[in-house]
């Protein structure tokens, strides 16, 4: 008879095989699946999410989550224990009712907000939306939390992290940003981004989103890449499949490229996941916030740097050119570094990027404080736009009701893509100390040195450590602003002006 | 509360979309999967079998099974039940550790058998057969039979077909293709098939199988086609969701032309079940030899048919020039009906086909009545070969080691592809009277008159009939060798002779 620890994790290895099916079913949704087979996916995917869900909240995981306890001087088992205590709990505090009620609301919401954005029209979205606030605030309730109930939402995706802590880094955020693009208004030079809106053909395309995550070292012997409208990153049970995709637009260059460099980075982080843990919180990621940090990284720190264009600049005119031989390796830089305060979060520049999140936060958290209702938020969200980022919505659809988080029920999930951000440029500032030749070794393009750094820091521990004690015990210092902001002021300086 | 019968159905489908899922990991195992995801894949799909084969044999399904009864007049109830009760009682007699032992020990005959055929050795798969057969003798006494344990088998693929019936239709069919064989033998003639050798270079392979497969009624809006090292097609859940699968060889034309006709046989058929009874035995196919008298017929009395080409065979040479403008249709016609007695089956012709079948059906039975013990296969295997189709394997991968099938455990398999060339003949023939302007809608390109035929009287009845009953009620005759020996009996006198 196995003991109760080892039947526990057989357990969770199973929860995670149901996982790894979901996983597949929603990838060939989005990849190959014919439109033909959309009633039926609803179907599967709604079973295999049933069937995970029941094996998880089940008494005899209970019973064995009750018993176990880890081997000696086994710290994986300490983490994969207290990991799944939290997510048996998190799972099991929540009414079935509950859940499902917000799945229903959920499919009807994103629906209602599909149709709201294309009639650019808030009031069409605004009565789910409030139902699904609702429901989302009784979730907080039965979770349960300290200080406000966006806490307990937001500890979904990034455990640990409190509504106090955010506020505070945000607000530190927003100031220093817009301190920064003053500066840069001021500035003489005007970058110009419109090269990028040459012709690029998609098949050089791919032959350069294939090089350069060959190069930075994603293994497509475990892992592949696709195509679908909305890119993502997904791994199918464990590092051994990750796979990530991409959209091309051959009018657009940064859409495919930095958009494959971005999943590129959350797929390195999948396939250095620990092979021996697969299955269990030691082989997941930490949260979504280190998983932003890793995309970010690549996309970034790595995929906008001078150094790495040094290298791979003449490969990319022989891809491209026409589009290109008559472009200047600097004037490229300073296209694909270009600052514009604008109205898409998605296509935001590094640097005003997080005024778009901080909006977000701050607008999800009256939500849930009671301070603003959903019929308000368009011109709560106008009045914010025109004085944190200096541009004005023209509509709806431009403005508040372009993601579609909300609509999913996805709130406290914002918050982690402008921690992603602030994570990878501490990571990275380390990195560089901790690597004295990184940047000599990135002009040759060889990436390992930062791939191994990551593996080993990150990347191999899994959910050992929660993010802020990830943060620490790497760097020395609990999460700043400051490596972000330096990383900034010192590119941005230098290239200078906004477009 | 709904009555036992809504709930049986709901009990079904479930199991269904369970088989669907099943389907996806199978076809992205062969397609897309990187090489890194095959440990999770097996995981991930022995997990979801194990679920399907739980829920159907699950006391719930008995209780639900033995009370419910079909709605007065509704001939659908009736036919889902009686193949429910059939599913579930073949499912349930044999004992689970049997099952999984069957599963271990073919899962190492597979790995076996690859290793023997690599080595052209067959007493390195012959003890693991040799297991398996005695595994299957004991599945053919739980479920029991009539007169030989091969019957049990055989109805797993071809539900209420008999040995001594096929036995009396293969002796019959054998003779009868051994005298047309001698007779072209005899002939002046010798097609030339070296033509179909030559170059033709895949991206106009794949845009021939394209506007084949679309001329011919396959709908990629429910469908898609990929490509695979072994082609096949699967439906993932129903008829919205039909995959066919491909290879391209850019030295043999045939390979992908009438691999992907054939599979697109198989898919017509899928698209064409009804899809109120989707993950129903109404909704399902009859049999493999119905399904492979789908394919059969699109492959070969449409697809190497002379009116076919003559339509399609300007566009050919225009996909083609380099190998075919200087290439007649009639030479190309001959090419593609090349009769030549062979060693492989999956390669063989139209005529000579029918002989690997029934003398793997021949050693197949005598395995199980113990006249034949597995070490003695290959001796037997080459004796059958050179007296029955006049040629004698080199060695056993091109003898008795050619097949997966029965290192899967798949023994009464084999009999269903002959049969279904039986069907093919027997439904054309009477599509034929059916239709009078049959050939000459086709010399127009227009297949709608045959598929509607096939939807009408075949795939819309999903499973309400047995084969045998189908085939008496379609064509007014049980099934016979006639229909089939006077097609190739017509065909081949024509083109004439032997390669």
């Amino acid at each position: 008879m196995a003991n109760t620890y080892t039947q526990l994790m057989d357990r969770i290895r199973d929860c995670s095989h149901l996982q790894a099916v979901e996983a597949l079913l929603d990838w060939d949704q989005e990849t190959y699946m014919p439109q033909g087979g959309v009633v039926g996916r609803s179907e599967q995917l709604a079973m295999i999410a049933g069937l995970a869900h029941e094996k998880l909240i089940h008494d005899q995981t209970r019973r064995l989550l009750d018993a176990a306890t880890a081997p000696d001087g086994d710290e994986a088992a300490v983490c994969n224990l207290r990991e799944i205590r939290r997510t048996f709990d998190r799972a099991t505090k929540i009414p079935i009712e509950l859940v499902t009620t917000i799945a229903r609301t959920s499919s009807l919401a994103k629906n209602a907000w599909s149709k709201a954005r294309q009639a650019s029209d808030f009031s069409k979205f605004s009565p789910l939306l409030g139902e699904l606030i609702d429901l989302k605030k009784q979730v907080a309730e039965h979770i349960g939390y300290e200080t406000e109930p966006y806490d307990a939402l937001m500890d979904e995706f990034e455990p640990g992290a409190t509504s106090a802590d955010v506020e505070k880094l945000f607000a530190e955020l927003r100031d220093r940003t817009v301190t920064l693009l003053e500066k840069l208004r001021n500035a003489p030079d005007k970058p110009d981004p419109s090269i990028l809106h040459r012709t690029f053909r998609e098949p050089s395309q791919r032959t350069l989103g294939r090089t350069l995550a060959e190069a930075i070292g994603f293994d497509f012997g475990r892992g592949r890449s696709d195509v679908t409208v909305h890119p993502f990153c997904t791994s199918i049970g464990g590092p051994g499949d990750v796979r990530i995709t991409t959209r091309y637009q051959e009018n657009f260059l940064s859409s495919a490229l930095f958009g494959t460099l971005h999943e590129v980075g959350h797929g390195l982080y999948e396939q250095g996941l620990p092979v021996e843990h697969v299955g269990t919180p030691m082989g997941s990621a930490v949260s979504l916030g280190i998983h932003e940090s890793q995309s970010r990284m690549w996309e970034n720190m790595v995929g906008r740097s001078r150094t790495f264009w040094t290298y791979h600049y003449e490969y990319l005119q022989t891809l491209f050119p026409d589009a290109l031989l008559d472009v200047p390796l600097e004037a490229f830089y300073g296209a694909i570094n270009t600052v514009a305060p604008s109205l898409i979060r998605v296509e935001a520049d590094e640097l005003t990027y997080n005024l778009h999140i901080v909006l977000r936060f701050e607008i999800e958290r009256a939500l849930f404080t009671g301070a603003l209702k959903p019929a308000d938020i368009p011109a709560r969200w106008n009045e914010m736009m025109t004085k944190g980022i200096g541009v004005t919505p023209d509509n709806d659809a431009n403005g508040c009701l372009q993601d579609i988080h909300w609509s999913m029920g996805a709130f406290g999930y914002f918050p982690t893509y402008a921690l992603g951000n602030l994570y990878a440029a501490q990571f990275f500032e380390q990195a560089q100390k901790d690597i004295p030749d990184l940047d000599d070794r990135m002009a040759e393009n060889d990436h390992k040195p930062l791939l191994n750094w990551l593996r080993t820091n990150i990347h191999q521990h899994g959910q050992r450590f929660r993010a802020g004690e990830l943060v620490e015990r790497i760097t020395g210092k609990p999460l700043s602003i400051d490596p972000f902001m330096n990383y900034l002021t010192a590119k941005f300086s230098e290239i200078g002006g906004v477009a």
